[in-house]
């Protein structure tokens, strides 16, 4: 298991592990007001995402977050929204170490007041680098657990350089010698705690980094370990651009298809799962039925699937779509991503009148006005049926172009619309 | 003026200036197939909007673009594509330096064949690089033409590390001390050409970058000019991510009301106009009168306006936006970016029931298909009109914000759609 991995021998305690995370950042450098960590991503703040990652990490017994006093409510507010897990608050301190400081104060025993255990390991890492995965957190912490400090590198992207006092090139460093210095890092509690007892005041204002507190003070040389490209920090503005299409092309990756129970019945929504299968690269399609004893459904929703289209056939009401909606609310689904749900109607043009069936449809806003308060974005989709073979792949292929539209966007502006394949 | 600016002094010639590019890299940090030059942002390859930015600078005189054999022909219908213009395409070496030789090779005088000109300050930028701006680009040539050599650079976003032989932190450098060396970068041709010529085979397959060529073969100490954030370089694929953002904002901006030409008989054209402007921040809203004779549109269209909207009042027929959509199509402001244009229709739903209208309307689709051609963006928009006070200002919102999300999303998936405010 990844508790023995994580250092825990046969017969003895598992591996204690806490994480920091200093969060008191006012984030100049972004050209926006409110601190990047702050910044909101489909309406979520940043923040939240990286507490999810850490919060997967069923090993990670207890994160601390370090927030400006002023930020403090705020994010007892987030951590309720969101059904954060595990999460202690404590104030920040003016810099990055002495929030970092402040984090491991509070997980020290000698906190009388204290409901956290002091962990055998703690990671730190940023509030502003949401994709930190499972792989590189258990790499730093059995990396410290062995050598008392560890870190994850990078390549450099660029060349650095080392200007002379009047402004111009001295060197460039050789790029083979120099790596970057990113997180996760994750130290002995021991070791970092006392590197920062140790801290001069001057170091805790000015100082470049914790591996280099622990190198200083503790004399423990950190061990250094490859991480991938997604840790990368969300800087500036375009990183938070950046953050927003990797997490909507994350969410994006699943569809499911819904359709009544009655195998056989629907051929018509089996010939569009069929389609949205080919013709949408990159996003695997399933199809569940509606019938709650089923569970289809519920297992679907369970494996993160934040994607419905939902098939009517020759109605001019919701009945199958409602049933989705109140599955997808009861099942918490849309707290951490907005959940895109299609409300497939096919009709035949030759009974009904394009024109009649779009008004009998058209309350499908006053339906999507009312779950888009709980971040489900409903729209809905006509196509015409029968239709000659051809015609008929063709409507297909335009409903699949417009699902992939309506998923990869996810904006809320559009819901409540009924579009026409 | 520029060109004074750039060096020239009274009386003498203009500074020549011309810039190389080195596009041979094949992206393999990309994780995507295609060399990320190449990769298309709102379907145009990212390479165009480098060249477009350089372009713009009307001192620069020519461009030479260093490109693999096998990309030569994608190159040259990339510029035939996108009028580009002042650009020389040459064959890229196997490493970087070796294209930056081919490219200054091109520029030297002594190649028989060439149309080109060597020029007295060459710029180095990266095809990969594309919102550079005039400004750090004038500065660079300035500073190069002083010292012989310049370079951007940016403050360091991580702390660089010396890693020792065994994995471990050796030393952490001190951040204030250091810089990330970027592009664009410039020279006096005769230093860096010089430069290339005296370099080893060891230098031009493994050396750091030019500057370091520039100090090492002539002694040439480069001039460190402060850059902006957005001289980053695409790199990973979440930078591609970014630039696409960065653009849709870019040309996002600024909206026209495009009205009928006779003043005072639009009443509810101008509200909407009111709605957008109170409702949109950060974007500019303009109005223009369809009367070729008045020019409006062509003036705002030449101030590159990629969004209209377009209205109609009490009509089922497009007549006001087919007068648009030919002016927009002659003006050829769609070969650069997709143009957004909404297609507003204001009916009296007590006089035809909204059914018909939409029947009616249905054909847009056609039209936007045909426009889908000639990259514009096609919507219609309907808008329930008399209605009391309240319910029309409540409508123009929402049509004020589904305009946005059209504008902002750009995709081509939902063009044709009749959406209803
Ligand atoms: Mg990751
Ligand atoms: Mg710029």
């Amino acid at each position: 298991s990844l508790l023995s991995a994580a250092g825990a021998e046969p017969g003895r305690r598992p591996l204690a592990v806490a994480a920091v995370l200093p969060a008191g950042g006012c984030g100049e450098r972004m050209g926006v007001p409110t601190p990047k960590q702050f910044c909101p991503i489909l309406e979520r703040p940043l923040i939240s995402y990286t507490l999810q990652a850490l919060e997967r990490v069923c090993w990670i017994k207890d994160i601390v977050v370090a927030v400006t006093g002023e930020n403090i409510e705020a994010m007892n507010s987030i951590i309720q929204k969101y059904h954060h897990e595990r999460i202690s608050v404590v104030e920040a301190g003016v810099t990055r170490h002495r929030s970092i400081f402040n984090g491991l104060k509070a997980l020290a025993e000698d906190q009388p007041d204290s409901k956290l255990c002091k962990p055998e390991v703690v990671i730190i890492h940023d509030a502003v680098r949401p994709f930190v995965e499972e792989d590189v957190l258990l790499k730093v912490v059995i990396a410290a657990k062995e050598h008392g400090a560890a870190g994850a590198i990078r390549p450099l992207v660029s060349t650095v350089i080392s200007p002379s006092a009047d402004g111009c090139l001295d060197h460039s460093l050789e790029r083979a010698r120099h790596r970057a210095s990113e997180m996760p890092q994750a130290f002995l509690f021991d070791v970092i705690y006392e590197a920062y007892q140790q801290c001069s005041d001057y170091d805790l204002e000015f100082g470049t980094e914790c591996l280099q507190l622990a190198l200083k003070y503790c004399h423990t040389k950190a061990k250094l370990v490859e991480g991938s490209p997604d840790l990368w920090k969300v800087t500036y503005k375009r990183d938070l651009y950046a953050a927003e299409s990797i997490i909507k092309e994350r969410i994006s990756q699943k569809i499911c298809v819904v359709m009544d129970t009655k195998e056989g019945e629907e051929p018509v929504g089996h010939l569009l799962e069929e389609v949205l299968k080919s013709e949408l690269n990159h996003v695997k399609v399933t199809s569940g039925a509606l019938c709650h004893a089923s569970g289809d459904l519920e297992q679907i929703i369970s494996e993160q699937c934040y994607n419905f289209v939902c098939v009517n056939i020759m109605t001019s009401d919701f009945q199958e779509t409602q049933k989705l909606l109140s599955i997808v609310e009861e099942s918490n689904l849309s707290i951490l991503y907005p959940v895109v749900v299609v409300s497939v109607h096919f009709f035949d043009i030759k009974s009904v009148p394009l024109s009649q069936k779009m008004e009998d449809l058209m309350w499908i806003r006053e339906f999507a006005k009312e779950v888009r308060k709980r971040n489900i974005l409903l729209c809905g989709l006509l196509i015409c049926y029968p239709q000659d073979e051809q015609k008929l792949q063709e409507s297909l292929r335009q409903a699949a172009i417009i699902i992939a539209a309506l998923i990869k966007e996810r904006n809320s502006g559009l819901v409540g619309q009924l579009l026409v394949a």
